[in-house]
């Protein structure tokens, strides 16, 4: 398949080795020269076999990429265009995108301010469940996506779901689950394991301030707790930003949470109580993640899809009319 | 040395292995009388050499240690007596050790009440900062401390600090950074850096709560934000509880900057504005964990020592009267 991947940061960089590495016919783009010669000299010293084409007499390296010099240049002739930057960035590369006859997909942690933006567009939202707390082209990593839920956006009331079944055809070969599930199921749950976690991440890390005796004491629980709050702040800003409404409310279910440990702290009989206060998440995170449950085959029907997903499913492979998924087991 | 280690949990367990392989004579026991038997049983199968006493005509397993089936049998002759379970089993710990003349120790998460407890013995508060969401006999291991921060507790009235130093001589071999702090520095640094988060990361797994797709969505944030969360909630409100005033204090500072981002989100310019407020927080999480800085020779002085661990700084050696430490470097 013929794909265009615009921005090469982490996600963008990652997916572009990635497809190429499964023999697509890549070609990336990123705003920042500094970032597509790193792309393009990566691709030259790329140690996969270079392949003599006898028709058009060239070499070509198996498993590189073009990158070009403009977003137009990259979508040209693309069957499917990937947009990987982030989100306040989106306005001007669609800009660019203006007549594109081709599939659009995303990889933004927010689904439905994407969706109304490419309004007009062929498009389905995505969003691979992956990532570390580098954000640069040289972190970029072709196994990243190995093993992680990817969401490709759909919605009750979508008949055809043929772009969105090409789409799970393209990403399924990477090692991904493919999660079907609705803009608004989608940011809603991002919020609750990614957003705010960010945010909780940022305000232990601040605790450090002014206070070596505790970043000297500072161990497992500390690390794991703050670890993406080493993320840049913008990405931060801008995925929280980018998804409001549904983070202001998770994050007043958290605080509300905080309250109630904070009134167990403060009554008699204070240790019995948050005891049982904590119970179920402890248990909750015990029998998490959750494991493979029974394969069940679906109908192409967007309906079944999104039932499949919202229970906590997900699709292992799409043939033809034919879509085979895994109930989540636990 | 002859240690004895009451609570073979965890830490117990992993230090009653530690100083065993670090040639002390150490004798362990534990109010249930299943670990007792697995620390016996582990003790029998350590493939450790087997030492023939020409002048006892006995055979010992060198690095193997003793379990006995009592309190106050364990503690029969030792030097040092190391308290390694809960604080609320602390009480029935001591009546059983009334009396007892020689040093005791802990490795209790909070300081002030277990120093409140000991009044009248010769006692010095310890904190271990190691762990891990295990919490039995079985997950313990010998080398749990390597590289780990030590905390022993000192107050800046304390003029003799031989039962200090002592302690600081028998735990250092085993890899770790003696920290010197007051009890009360101490309990804010740990509500800090372990308390909080811990409820931090039930707050975020208790939205998995009749929640698959956020369960099935969740990636590396949500591991390693939740990860303490699987602690059992006995352990967590224990330790939350004996430290409460710390705790409901730090938490009420981290609930403010929850809050702060929920107006941050809510403004016009939400994602510049939060950009600025997680700017240091991302700064400090990237600059953690201090690397050691400058080596420094104390004076055998509380007043010193607690100013060193104040600014972050670690003791890495004592003999006789001279004491070396190493500043934290960032």
């Amino acid at each position: 398949m013929k794909v265009a991947v615009i921005g090469l940061g982490l996600i963008g960089g990652s997916l572009l080795r990635a497809l190429a590495a499964h023999g697509h016919t890549v070609t990336g783009y990123d705003l920042e020269a500094e970032t597509r010669e790193a792309a393009r000299a990566l691709a030259k010293a790329a140690d996969a076999p270079r392949v003599a084409d006898p028709e058009t007499r060239t070499i070509a390296v198996k498993g590189a990429w073009h990158v070009a010099d403009s977003v137009a240049e990259a979508a040209a002739g693309a069957e499917v265009v990937v947009l990987a930057v982030p989100l306040p960035a989106l306005p001007d590369v669609l800009a660019e995108l203006e007549g594109h006859p081709g599939l659009i997909t995303d990889v933004t942690s927010v689904k439905g301010p994407v969706r109304d933006l490419l309004k007009g567009h062929r498009f389905v939202g995505g969003h691979p469940m992956a990532g570390k707390e580098s954000s640069s082209f040289r972190a970029s990593d072709p196994s990243l996506f190995d093993g992680c839920a990817w969401v490709l956006c759909l919605e009750p009331g979508t008949t055809d779901v043929a772009d969105w079944l090409s789409l799970a055809a393209l990403f399924l070969p990477l090692g991904v689950r493919i999660v079907p599930v609705t803009a608004a199921e989608h940011d809603r749950a991002v919020a609750q394991i990614s957003h705010v976690p960010h945010l909780l991440a940022a305000a232990l890390a601040a605790l450090l301030e002014g206070n070596p005796l505790a970043a000297t004491l500072g161990a497992g629980s500390f690390r794991d707790g703050t670890r993406v709050a080493g993320t840049r702040p913008e990405l931060i800003a801008a995925m929280c930003g980018g998804n409001a409404d549904a983070v202001r409310e998770v994050l007043a279910g958290v605080i509300g949470d905080l309250e109630r440990y904070d009134k167990d702290l403060h009554g008699a009989e204070a240790i019995t109580t948050l005891t049982e206060r904590l119970r179920p998440a402890t248990e909750l995170r015990q029998a998490w993640p959750p494991v493979p449950g029974s394969p069940v085959e679906l109908p192409v029907d967007a309906g079944a899809l999104l039932a499949l997903g919202r229970a906590g499913g997900w699709v292992t492979a799409v043939d033809g009319d034919s879509i085979s998924g895994i109930t989540a087991g636990n």
